[in-house]
């Protein structure tokens, strides 16, 4: 390992200097009567109307059309659980400054002081029309889950929960170059997938949808089957769908045989012995942050093939930079009213693109996190699905 | 008259190229994996600790210490009436420009899609735990009194409803040089005040906290009285101050004699004829807009010596942009908890030394209203103010 800098103590000191993340900027200039009659009263009563005659003109004469909602509980902010929404904000403006570096995106970040879920879908439908889009973050398992079906259902815009779909774009697209790596198809191999909360159930969910035929959720009980005792709807969907033999069994169990493990839950519950038992050439997607399933060397030392982990200290990283930023770049130039599993498969594929045959021959099968270029190709691929799919405005 | 110009068509070719009168920018870097662990994962985590432990340090390592929400329902917008919350958004836009421009305040625009005053609250004490203070915009009264009010007693931020304290200020500001120019002093001279929605029931409060003794707020139906029919608990209020003696009668009754005349209504109310009923140099602050209540050379023909207006084409243009930039900034740089009388009236004040004694002495009450030099005397009275009454945070 090289040295590692003291990251805690180098944001405190930025953050004292920054004293914020953000700032909002105007675009019209207010200096005088004169502009002042254009860009405020008289003359702003005109788009006004016309927003109120089309409401649709609201994506074409204030910001909304490029405004993305950062929005947040609170209740789980990175590994450190309900720190509420005053202590989030720093997490939130963050990402908001992703957004815009990565992808022009005017993002806000907003914290919500409230963990009902009700209150918190209630709060977000009052405001949602002053937004082009919701990015939904840190919020606890299973409450997101009904917060963003409800919010998916009651608003026309894209809603998009980055804990859960993020990090299964991001997932799958390690996946789809890890699979051409060692020649392995999709549809025939057996994933394990280790962790059931809002990640692992998002990215179980995509795996199925883009072919995946033999999934193995498993969580802190073991393997997840149909019919188990500590079971919620979540994972029962997944267990029917990647699991209809109802196998059983712990961890060790699982990746008995397996070609995949991915990991989105905690440290080292992965040794090389087990990697030792899995099937040849196998993938280990090791994405617990900040210490993962297993060290990349044991898993290699187990015979793994690919190794990715969540940590950007390590080759291969699992980031979700590369998808938030372009994906909404995408939703927006699009107008898309919502985002689809379309549109999630093709970010992803975007993605995995980035990476050439020869660099996956090697190994490597994620891009360079700060690559510009992965935006862009991400925005271009959402879009034209958007538009394919028919759910652009 | 000099040629107007069609603002409604410049207002609406600049919306459609502006696209948004706001935009969001990063002020961390982010371009490397560096960068990011410092503003982004995991050195993240350091700040948001620190404010688990101690919110107040969201005011010192987030944005929110120069923050504020400008807020409305869209249900009283500019003189259109209730065109709902995309439709307003123009507005909210155009004031945020107005907040960056004048005062440096990062200002935010939001459209609450609900009309029910609960709701209303609930929405933003949910989300105020984000932002520095809150502007109430453009909510029709008396809803307006009660979201206010409520909010001041759940929230430790700055709540303002410019529509009632903006007006206010620029109003008793203007009177401030208005009552100099003809030396008359505010304990001694009666008061007519035209219009008891919002901004009159406001402007009449602080009038009486800054020492008139005799005000007659007229509504349609005529003078307000205790215990008149058409009576809400607001009018109330004002009239047991303004009116003990319970004076009744029509507007044209109330100005026989009155030495200023405060119109926030409709126009055209006021007649040359009803000017030249009332006492020797009278003040006319004509303030519905875009039509007044009385043209101004009519007013003058009545005998009036001072006339202002909301109009910018005319003199002494009596105009909020001179008050709610640099009363949010004073509030954001003492860090002031609310907003108090002393803090009204400082802000008052400040604007109305702004005009010199001898430009007073010459009929003008209000300085140029994109001096940039008063906001920065505004923001340093209210901080002072602020800090003074022991609000400061």
């Amino acid at each position: 390992m090289t040295e590692k800098k003291d990251y805690a103590s180098l944001a405190m000191e930025a953050h004292e200097t920054w004293r914020g993340k953000f700032e909002i900027t105007g675009r019209a200039p207010v200096t005088n009567s004169d502009e002042l009659s254009v860009a405020y009263t008289p003359g702003v009563a005109a788009p006004c109307l016309a927003i109120q005659k089309d409401p649709a003109r609201s994506f074409e004469l204030t910001r909304r059309w490029n405004l993305c909602l950062v929005v947040t509980d609170g209740s789980a902010v990175l590994g450190l659980g309900n720190i509420g929404p005053e202590a989030a904000m720093p997490v939130m403006e963050g990402k908001c400054a992703l957004f815009k570096t990565f992808a022009g995106v005017d993002a806000f970040p907003l914290c919500i002081q409230s963990q009902d879920t009700d209150e918190i879908v209630n709060t977000i439908v009052n405001i949602a029309g002053s937004f082009g889009g919701i990015n939904l973050e840190d919020i606890a398992a299973p409450r997101c889950f009904e917060i963003e079906k409800q919010l998916i259902e009651k608003l026309d815009i894209p809603v998009f929960h980055d804990d859960q779909h993020g990090t299964a774009i991001v997932t799958y697209a390690g996946l789809i170059n890890a699979l051409k790596a060692v020649k392995k198809d999709i549809s025939e191999v057996r994933i394990v997938m280790n962790g059931a909360g809002a990640a692992g159930i998002a990215i179980s969910d995509l795996l199925l949808t883009a072919g995946a035929k033999d999934l193995l959720l498993c969580d802190s009980s073991g393997i997840c089957y149909e019919g188990r005792e500590r079971m919620n709807p979540y994972k029962e969907d997944i267990a029917k769908r990647g699991n209809p033999q109802k196998i059983s069994g712990n961890l060790a169990d699982a990746v008995k045989g397996a070609d995949v493990f991915i990991g989105v839950s905690v440290p080292h519950v992965l040794s090389t012995e087990m990697v030792k038992t899995m099937n040849e050439d196998s993938i280990i997607m090791a994405c617990a942050n900040p210490v993962p399933e297993i060290e990349p060397e044991d898993a290699y030392a187990g015979g793994a093939k690919i190794v990715a982990t969540g940590r950007s200290d390590h080759p291969n990283q699992i980031n979700n930079v590369n998808a938030f930023p372009g994906l909404f770049r995408g939703c927006f130039d699009s107008g898309a009213k919502i985002i689809n599993e379309e549109m999630k498969i093709a970010a992803a594929e975007a993605i995995a693109s980035m990476v050439s045959e020869e660099d996956i021959a090697k190994g490597t099968i994620t891009p360079y996190a700060f690559d510009p270029e992965v935006a862009k190709r991400v925005a271009k691929a959402v879009c034209d699905a958007a538009i394919k799919t028919g759910v652009a405005r």
